[in-house]
């Protein structure tokens, strides 16, 4: 590797994350369904290009702020998949001005409040819960979705798009199993939804979210697009849940050693919760980790390095746990890498990446 | 309050920070202390301004890259507690030529590093260890202390200042007086270290650290500087410690309300993981949780409400749970007030702060 590290950084696998997303756009073609990724995860409109390059042109984001970022290189169909945020109105009409924008609603305020402001067309979505109870309508509350879906077609300038669902409990499953039946309940219901409603001029567009199903399974029926974020990079946690191998990480991070500890068997970096979020997994017994070393190899890495886990963090400290030999064999002043927790909280604390193969790739702070 | 919030945003009371500054300055005062606080907390030029005008010239920060922001801003006698990074050696050659600069060492390794790289005199601080285990060197190993100091004493360009201490373990006590334990313990360590030391041709300088001890006690016995750097701002943790009172909080989150389910007593407010950090606490009886609701009040804010938390936070999304009363008191689009659980990490993420009482206040991130 032919990079300048001097402090707590994040390379990013080019290699990798074009693999991961042409994975992903080829599931999608396949299932045909309409691939519109979450560019929550990397945030930058560099990785964003490489998505472009693979044919892609819809996307998903979570803020006002990040659809205006990506908008302005050139994305001209976002989804805000948020519920809408009416303080934020002025950006909401001068973003539909220039671009398809498409919103979550979930309630008659929210859609009379738009009514009542936009200035322009946007596609709306009414934001389905089938089982995450984090927000949305759930998906048996047919009296308020037929009320939400009439005050819609009566609004004017808001055009009903479909039913949105992001099965985020999917991160709480205990095993493969239990995530397919998140996925495939969820499919259910979201197919009522859809037969009950599909009456419309157009047809009705059934959008469903997170990376566990959409790594998993093959098995879509009755989603008409799907808006996986995290699968560009993956993480520790998409290992423990199985959506992915140690291999599919194509970001880590580097931060130098400052400190040795050998009695403990302990190294200190400088790399904390500022760096890497304070994310935690309970990866090794029922220990709690914040990330797991790697070994640098070719122009990528390993897989973990045995018995080696940094152990805890704090504002700017990591403590690096490992057996003997491995701390025996780390000095001061060397580089030590590291697979993230939750890979979108970590990219996201970045002022830039850096590309493992070189060059700098900016995000929305640089 | 006659500022426009349109998305998650902190607000600093400039009038509780400023008093909080010269609660502690006058401590420090009081018992012949050097008072040189902790800059990682609000990380901002202008809030150091409101040090300054305390008549504040000395400061501590965590890393080079924030060393070299506040120098920036005219601060010239800086601390940086955190192991010397080598592979800074730039950023240390660059800086120690125009102010006077304090690092910490606590290998052989780095003092022969320092030896053979620096080009200007610095101040050194070996860090001691009396007993939170993170890093440092343990103030029993009198052996390698030795050690330490004869290099020092040996290399020419490196001033041996005297010895610096972080109780981070304060933060987990259960009560008051374990802190205490904590604090005294670790001054009767660091008095026997001066004891024994104290022959060189300038006096040691004892150097501690962390907020719970400087605001509880009024007893520093043995040190000669204290570095605490939360308590401009305070927050939820330390009200927990037994550090402050709600009303010491100077910072609070402000975040949109996007979405209600008064079925289950739960708003959905635009503020996550990204704008708070993900640090949680448990407060009420054994449930973890990521803030608490304020009314504001003023230019300032209330006690918290009661019955009200905020439960969980993703990325984006935070669900706070409340009474059936207070949830349905409260409308899409309003703005919510929380008390941060750590406001050194919640501040950290923001892009500027707004203060309370009118007007922006620009950080490193600006």
């Amino acid at each position: 590797m032919d990079i300048k590290i001097f402090r707590p950084t994040l390379l990013v696998d080019e290699y990798k994350c074009k693999k991961n997303i042409s994975m992903m756009a080829d599931k999608a073609k396949r299932n045909n369904l309409i691939f519109r990724p979450h560019f929550k995860t990397h945030h930058s409109v560099e990785i964003g290009r490489w998505f472009r390059e693979a044919g892609i042109d819809k996307i998903t984001v979570s803020s006002m702020d990040m659809a205006t970022y990506f908008a302005q290189d050139g994305w001209n169909d976002i989804t805000v998949a948020f519920p809408v945020n009416w303080l934020e109105l002025d950006k909401i009409n001068a973003l539909s001005e220039s671009i398809n924008l498409n919103v979550l609603v979930e309630s008659i305020e929210t859609i009379d409040f738009l009514t009542q402001n936009l200035k322009n067309e946007i596609g709306v979505f009414i934001k389905i819960d089938t089982g995450y109870h984090r927000t949305g309508v759930q998906s048996e509350d047919e009296f308020i979705i037929e009320k939400l879906i009439l005050e819609l077609q009566s609004s004017g300038l808001l055009i009903f798009k479909g039913f949105l669902v992001h099965n985020g409990h999917t991160y709480k499953a205990k095993s493969i199993k239990e995530i397919e039946e998140i996925h495939l309940a969820s499919l259910t219901q979201l197919a009522k939804l859809k037969s009950n409603y599909n009456k419309s001029s157009s047809p009705i567009i059934i959008s469903i979210g997170d990376t566990p199903s959409a790594s998993l399974f093959d098995n879509f029926d009755g989603a008409d697009e799907i808006r996986p974020g995290n699968f560009i990079f993956y993480d520790l946690t998409q290992v423990q849940l199985g959506s992915c191998q140690y291999r599919d990480i194509s970001v880590v991070m580097a931060c130098p050693v400052v400190a040795k500890h050998s009695k403990r068997n302990e190294i200190v970096i400088y790399g904390g919760g500022v760096h890497f979020s304070k994310e935690s997994l309970s990866i090794i017994g029922n220990k709690n980790i914040f990330g797991l070393p790697v070994q640098i190899k070719n122009d990528s890495w390993s897989a973990p390095i045995p018995d080696c886990y940094l152990a805890s963090i704090s504002q700017e400290h990591g403590i690096i746990k490992g057996s003997n030999s491995f701390i025996n064999s780390v000095n001061i002043g060397d580089l030590i890498i590291i697979l993230p927790i939750h890979s979108c909280m970590t990219a996201d604390l970045q002022n830039i990446y850096l590309n493992s193969r070189g060059g700098i790739i900016k995000n929305h702070r640089s």
